[in-house]
């Protein structure tokens, strides 16, 4: 048997996750099941939803149970096939890796990718979970008009990177929120038209307010916290929040989030506040993945990795993604 | 000239409303200018959105000036018309009624009333404005599907009376909340399902549990505070709470409201939060009205007024009605 070390949680984090709530395991190499696949991880995907599973509280993501491996977005190949569907040697997507160099995924969710058409691991990300995540959120959640003000944060991140370059697009005017002006750069490079540095800007709700001077339209919420909150107080009448993730609060996930309520504000603007799910559009995935690998394949979409290196390294990788550390679309690479 | 008591603002309420805020002021009747008509006032309406206008912060309304006199809807007689649209003696409805027994409004907004469709102070309540904005807040912006429950808090007020019965007459599962338990049998006699005392209720979120055993799908927030966030705690996936007004703030109007978010629960849920404001949908008033008007002679909207008497009482009665202390449309007979 191959010696094959596996992620598991040891304990649920309290506050921001800790490399202490991981246990590296020496495992067996797995057997694929009837209807399953062994694969080869080349790369795994680490995403801010993984915070939320990580508790006992009630999610939508079903909860990990304390001493079972790790499991998130991955792409391999295939070394055994217990489907028809796929064969040795396919290169796939799927969505059930196991945090190990060898691990089995359910073949009918897997994706068969074309290396020929994309990198392989931009299916973990412009044209996967987060780069659909930033197309439907903004496009069919959002629903900006033309020439719109779409205030984004995390912009430099996997959803945030290809938010922007979708509303430059679209013909809409991004505005980038980051946490380092090497972000900023970046992220005006790739046609955000003007950004905010959270970590250096005392007054949020002011520089918001001379970022967007025509006020915020749209504002694609991945974080919540003192963001949502400057966001809010220069939303325009009409404007929307689409509620998208609450990474800024991985530190206090499972702690009351008390603080200002805008009930009055949502009123007197008719400001329209909405959650969102990936899974909802799941019927449309088809139509938005082609239009994404079409805007790749032009050149209209740049993407930027950052890329920590073996197996070893994927729990903090997870923790310095949640810490906004990462600089681009977080993978590890196997 | 005739002697015409006139209230006007003394100054801006701290917290809630008191009598002190205003003043009785002994004016002459106005004279009514080109496009106006000078009318005899005799019924006037007090409605939440009143306390809005009655602060120096930026509102959807236009704000009181000290010494202004104090403006509202209302309902009279027409004694001179300097418009082609009017006759003396017409009964007409506006929201431009001055709080004193002999008024000027604009004709141009003004809307002549038949006496013989219904009682002519219907047309502040269930045929006015508060139906109006059940009629949208509920159909247009919550947008119900068959058997849907929804929670209406102040459910006996002027707008929750008339939105329970819409509710009923579209198949949907009504809920009241109300601060008494004779409001609560005649919301139940109107239609409402069930009920909850919110006075005499210690645990909100669990009552709202137990009342709505399906969950809540549509919540028709009037209040803002602790029943919010109670329903909040009860809201199904792809729930929507419609922000209709903030009352239960009415004494901390001009404080910031502070308290638990709930931002990861709306992603979780994929609840939609949206502010509602009647003037959005004015294009469509002429349908509404006679729909409203047409439930109405089938005896299929019943109403409740709580009527003060006389001029003198109109302060004291938006305060009861800012308080909850009415039952019923809150109206002043002049």
């Amino acid at each position: 048997m191959t010696s094959n070390p596996t992620w598991v949680l040891k304990r649920f984090p309290t506050g921001m996750l800790s490399p202490d709530d991981f246990g590296l395991e020496d495992r067996d190499a797995p057997v694929a099941q009837r209807g399953e696949l062994l694969v080869r991880t080349l790369w795994l995907s680490v995403d801010p939803y993984m915070r939320g599973r990580l508790s006992p509280a009630k999610n939508y993501a079903a909860g990990h149970k304390i001493g079972e491996m790790m499991v998130g977005g991955g792409v391999g190949e295939v070394v055994v096939s217990e489907s028809p569907l796929f064969q040795p040697g396919d290169i796939i997507q799927a969505d059930d890796f196991g945090w190990q160099p060898l691990t089995t995924v359910s073949a009918k969710t897997a994706l068969r990718l074309d290396p020929a058409a994309a990198p392989v691991q931009t299916s973990l990300g412009c044209l996967g979970m987060p780069g659909l995540s930033a197309y439907f959120s903004l496009l069919h959640v959002g629903r900006p008009k033309q020439g719109e003000t779409v205030l984004i944060p995390a912009a430099s991140g996997a959803l945030g990177q290809i938010a922007g370059q979708i509303a430059r697009i679209r013909g809409l005017d991004p505005v980038a929120i980051a946490g380092s002006d090497a972000k900023l750069d970046w992220c005006k490079s790739i046609g955000y038209r003007t950004g905010i540095n959270h970590r250096t800007t005392g007054d949020l709700t002011g520089a918001i307010a001379r970022a967007c001077p025509s006020g915020v339209d749209v504002f694609l919420d991945n974080t919540a916290g003192p963001i949502h909150d400057a966001a809010l107080l220069n939303l325009n009448t009409f404007g929307r929040i689409v509620v998208v993730g609450t990474v800024a609060r991985a530190d206090r996930f499972d702690q009351p989030d008390i603080g200002p309520r805008f009930l009055r504000r949502i009123l007197v603007t008719r400001a329209r506040i909405e959650g969102f799910l990936l899974d909802d559009f799941e019927a449309q995935y088809g139509e938005a993945r082609q239009q994404l690998t079409e805007w790749y394949q032009q050149g209209l979409l740049e993407t930027r990795e950052d890329v920590a290196e073996g197996i070893e390294a994927a729990p903090l990788a997870l923790i310095r993604m949640l810490k906004g550390e990462n600089f681009g679309k977080q993978l590890v690479r196997v």
